[in-house]
């Protein structure tokens, strides 16, 4: 079975929480405190030289890192991701849009806030990731004028990459009621079917 | 013909002219200044609505964006890529990893320093970008103590997005010496066939 390693708030481990599920696929769920810096014990570094989660143990001892990378292999041969070349071209563009333009400008201006709650300490940091956060955020919300979802007017890995953090950007400061568009979006992807919140327990046996 | 548009300093442009020049894929260069904000009027923001090089022209209208989405676009049939599906992860996960950890931290730093000359202004983001992008210089030194090349022993697009802003990292205030592995891939890199430097011209009909 596989074995997931995720950090609990983390919206690159929820990425896969929620895909994991979606495709009903079995996983065993092993939280790891990124706060106790868990991920540089030399044992994580085993499974990740990168120090990062989440890490996906698909065999013993098979380690898959960097979640949209994780989100590919598991998509591959589904409707998630593309036959059409121009088409799976579209989606990967999403996918490095999402680690690029949003990744840690959403992602650490909500850890500073709303994780460790530094937000007075960080505040020149975070002004700075919310300035470029708020360019890709628009990007996203002019997409969504034309769009229901970002490739091929369906549910795919481009959406889940997006949704995993914009849909927590409140909680790094963001104003998501500037961007009607992308509210609507989160609001077709929290119905598609069998949607997890962040929050919430995944198809998962421990954790 | 494809029609490349390339900010000359630019890694990221950079990418797709070597690896164009490798395929020995002819296309026309088009030079776009960043410097004069280009890249954000109505004309351009038609090709790419994130306001970025580098945008791929592959026929009349369609243009691709992202870098490394283009490189696997390019490289999907060749074995610059792979048809494994555990090492295409692998060469996933490092184009990534490039976004993610290296990406805007040796480009952002090389930007203020190089090619604008403001590096007291940005003194402060050129420290925090830098503590970052040493930290992803360190996994990829280690990766190579065991590996000639990031995936497969071969060169692929996982080395050509990894090198481009890597090799010039020094212009972003960054000291390769500490990283003897790098150095050494990087003369690798270099002798691969109709290799191009980042300041020369490609096989392009302009520019």
């Amino acid at each position: 079975m596989y074995r997931l390693y995720s950090f609990p708030p983390s919206g690159n481990c929820y990425k896969l929480r929620l895909f994991l599920t979606q495709l009903q696929i079995p996983f065993e769920l092993v939280s790891v405190n990124l706060l106790n810096q868990e991920t540089y014990l030399p044992e994580f570094l085993q499974k990740n030289p990168n120090g990062k989660v989440p890490v996906l143990e698909i065999e013993p001892d098979v380690f898959l890192t960097e979640s949209n990378s994780i989100l590919i292999y598991l998509a591959e041969e589904t409707d998630f991701f593309s036959r059409d070349r121009l088409e799976r071209n579209q989606i990967l563009k999403w996918l490095f849009f999402e680690q690029f333009s949003l990744g840690a400008n959403l992602s650490r201006p909500r850890f500073w806030i709303t994780v460790v709650k530094q937000a007075e300490q960080f505040a020149p940091l975070i002004a700075y990731h919310q300035r470029l956060g708020n360019a890709g955020l628009g990007v996203m919300e002019q997409h969504l004028t034309t769009h229901s979802f970002f490739v091929g007017e369906r549910y795919t890995i481009a959406d889940i990459a997006l949704y995993s953090y914009t849909h927590v950007a409140h909680e790094g400061g963001y104003d998501l009621s500037k961007f009607p568009n992308i509210q609507e979006w989160c609001d077709r992807v929290q119905s598609q079917p069998n949607h997890i919140r962040i929050d919430q327990n995944s198809r998962s046996l421990l954790g």
